[in-house]
């Protein structure tokens, strides 16, 4: 069987790490080059210490990527730096990029509405967003990885965007540290997120954004998303619930056959009826589970979606997105 | 100075705990009575370490209180204990029972809906429903505390419940565990907390027809609160996000204003604009902090209302009711 | 291939269902019976939301074992347990249990002063104690499983166990709150363990007799252990830190070279010098690292290990147990 | 009544806002001063939510503190920062610091090999350590404020320090993450401290030449303080346990008696006969608790000993200090 050669930018923050743990298990890929900034030259059983077949590669100055021959380059750099140094990691125009980053997952216009402008140089067309449940003809190219909060919101809605054309919608959501990245800002520290819950980037989350850009893009939705992030003491997981007002009586049964319809060929995503999904659930998996509930005497729908912010909402979703592109099955590596 | 003599029922849970700490150091009290099922005979600094004045105290068994005079009762039982046990209590007409419990909250054909029936022989309405930044006007006599996630969200909703009247209210609410009480339900052991966020009583919380209960009747407002409520990994603590749905733009100066005059006079309310509060700055302490948010493109309010669920949400409540009865400055204690 | 036909006693469990998650992407096993006294009729994907392969097996009732054809049981059922319905549960002779409860690790005189009596129906005899890395010649029979605290012990002291025989050694041992099981003792509930570090059973942790029958037997050292437990605020992990204190000045290098002669072949430890590990270098990987260190002016030698409690103290080493037993590579499965 | 006019240096961080905590309602002292080098000119109550009486103090520069006549100056500042400014604060000579960093526990000679050097124009001497429970006789002048880990462990190890001269004492201690201080230090963010337990400066801590210099200072004990220090999981407490390997058989009625006397007329001493001290138990208190333990077949003698370290290992004492300083009750303001 041949190999899938495989690179990682910023192999050594929390998303990094976790491709590295579970591409060193995946059948079909070899670890090639794992770049980082910091503790060059240490090996990669170092970083995870259950590696089983890559543990010798050495930590690489991310800039010696141009020095290799990959298939496929998993970007995990900080938001900007991939858009900053594409030209001088010089990849082959074979190379198929898959960024974690938000570099490439918006048009222009909006991405400099919200994001540090792009360089000039840099074709940001080159890269498609890809959700796989959402479109899942993945080919060859350059991938934009969704976002963790984006993932799980856009997972609870889309089965019903046509419907809610115009609307605020509430979005009152959760999410663990590692979403953060390895931040070591004052309020990140463990003695103000422990013990704490607390609200950050009301209504401005740049994943908002991102959100209403792809259901437009997919469902000509034009929707408003109020989004409400919090900061949970804990490592990881999101829980997103999702608020829809509508004009009259929702039925539930027929709102559940539309979720199970819209995901009935899909692995990894459970539907729920009058039974909400706790971050425990999928914690450690790249599986979403959606919730749906609605109130007495009320037109509200409640949409509750948890994923794991690492998997799901990052590495995970790299890896399925690399099974497709390759024509794997999506789920392996997990 | 004469002293309040105090006693205490279900002193050794997590509400009783608190009491106990905080009437220690009251100036104006003497702790008489300490009744519990389980550790009768030790003493009272076996509970609470830095006790400095009441910590010889022998815990006695709950139904001993019927040998002692007291000015005020501050009954921490289960829900059900109180209303069953009041006549074997054999409680003096001159004594003053402040309730922590649900056992006198609400009018029989509410409390009976949604709670185990009251006994026949006890008469509901010798309580008075106070929570003092509402109705402040305390007497002598008996006194349901209200419960801490209605505290929470009475505070946020007060100020503008007249023009509210009709509307579905979401409210998406978080609390720490403590709140549950020394409960060793699997659900509220460690490892199922620990690392989790999950719903539960999802529109069906007990606090639900409480709150109604109360708009109604003290602003005539007829509200349908749909309470979403979470169990978060930590002890201490309610954050609950408030979302209400006008018909045109909200201005937030004018709702601003609507707030801070409301409560221009209550030492223990903070309002915050266009910021919102986490729940570390209330933690410990007897406030409510309330933040007010707007959306852009949108007319939905966000009232962001925090406190800390066994102070504000019980006991320090229970303690504020206490001084306003005794026409003390309402912060002693604290 | 030939698959294993594997069953688990007591599946709902924390081990059960670690056991359940590891098994089901192990290459050479067939999950055949899933035994609990609860949720039966339930199915496996709703223990574990990422099964891929056996999600669809039923929770049965764990005497029902008897109707099955299996090659391994790991029984996770509380202590004393499984001794009580070996019989009732007619386990054909062909078939390996392995035990990861107590009930069979030690002979009946040392067993009976720190458990429950066995049965005098059952003899203890037909369980061999495997913990692989000091006993690994593993045929088939049954297997009992050693403890958590034992392991990361037993791993710290052999490769000098004889070196110290006759000496007091001082076990300063750390475990999260897995190690409890799902126990919702009043001690293990949320409040009482967060932002809370205390001990338990100091001395007197029934490992301790664990501990000092496997080192007399093995190496003839007659070793006292002063065990001193820790229930730490963390789901999963071991930390022990083990002081022998010498006659003369320690030479790290040459305990050092004794360490990593001893677990040469070993894939599952490592030893680290002068530097040690901490718990999160282990989670959720079935290895054991172990740190050496030496102290200025002192004949102290402080041996720290750690392990994943549910894992190498548990079901990765239960699993480790069972390639063994049918020589397959010890790592399948992880 | 004279009220003691008091200032802190570095009030922002974790001990400067336990101190206006407390200091805010103790009935002898009038805040004055409160000197920062961020959020200058914000009010004292955004850094703490339920001041009573100085919450309208604006926050100045440390440096400002020149222009002040205060009776006592808190420094909270840094390792190295109050001698460096020292000159420049211009403190007036009747004025009374207590330090609570280790700018001035330590004679140079030992200073300088654990610190960076003192400068040159600073004389040490005119600060005097004070652990209270141990030198009582506090005079006016200015006070050495004891480390946390110190504080616990002198405190277990002074009743009996004359009986273990000349011996290695092994302290395996574990701390909450606030002892780092406000840090932002990677291995102090969220994500690497939670979940986890580790071990850091082992044998080289800086409060072991503290604990060493205070027992033969006090004691004439040359002993030699092995140390283990751990980062929990928790924001705030420590527990030490010190191991004793004693000649012969330790008589633990005998040892409880040295220990009961020793400490009879503390106030915030508490000792425990085969019984040890979790951190909960003294958490948010200025106490420490010690336990006392011995094993079967042993010389070993385990002393265990709880405290804050933000109260009794920090700004409690400093407070406890003053009181002395005055005159007062040591337990006003607690």
């Amino acid at each position: 069987m041949m190999k899938i050669k495989v690179g990682i930018l910023g192999a050594t923050g929390y998303t990094g790490m976790e491709l590295l743990k579970k591409l060193d298990s995946h059948p079909n890929v070899k670890i090639v080059f794992l770049g980082a900034h910091n503790v060059v030259g240490k090996s990669a059983i170092n970083l995870v210490s259950n590696l089983k077949n890559f543990g010798n590669i050495k930590i690489n100055k991310n800039e010696n990527i141009k020095n290799y021959n990959l298939d496929v380059i998993f970007s995990c750099l900080p938001h900007g730096e991939l858009a900053k140094n594409l030209k001088k990691f010089k990849i082959k125009k074979e190379t198929n990029i898959i960024d974690l980053s938000a570099d490439f997952r918006l048009p222009d216009k909006i991405h400099n509405n919200w994001y540090k402008k792009r360089p000039k140089s840099v074709d940001a067309k080159i890269f498609k967003y890809v959700l796989p449940e959402i479109n899942r003809d993945v080919n060859k190219g350059n991938i934009a990885n969704p976002g963790c909060y984006a993932t799980s919101i856009l997972l609870g809605l889309s089965p019903i965007a046509k419907e809610i054309n115009k609307k605020d919608i509430i979005v009152d959501t959760k999410s663990g540290v590692s979403g953060a990245g390895k931040s070591n800002k004052i309020e990140h520290i463990y003695n103000e997120v422990n013990e704490n819950l607390s609200t950050y980037a009301v209504g401005t989350h740049r994943h908002k954004p991102e959100i209403e850009y792809i259901l437009k893009k997919n469902y000509k939705s034009d929707i408003n998303i109020l989004i409400v992030p919090h900061l949970l003491p804990i490592t990881r997981g999101i829980l997103s619930n999702i608020y829809i007002q509508f004009e009259n009586k929702v039925n539930i049964d027929s709102i559940y056959k539309k979720f199970t319809d819209f995901y009935q060929n899909q692995k990894f995503v459970k539907i729920c009826k009058d039974e909400l999904p706790a971050i425990k659930d999928v914690q450690f998996t790249n599986n979403c589970h959606i919730g749906l509930k609605t109130f007495k005497n009320s037109n509200v729908l409640l949409i509750s979606s948890v994923i794991d912010n690492l998997i799901k909402g990052a590495s995970g979703q790299a890896i399925q997105n690399m099974n497709l592109m390759y024509s794997l099955d999506e789920s392996l590596g997990f």
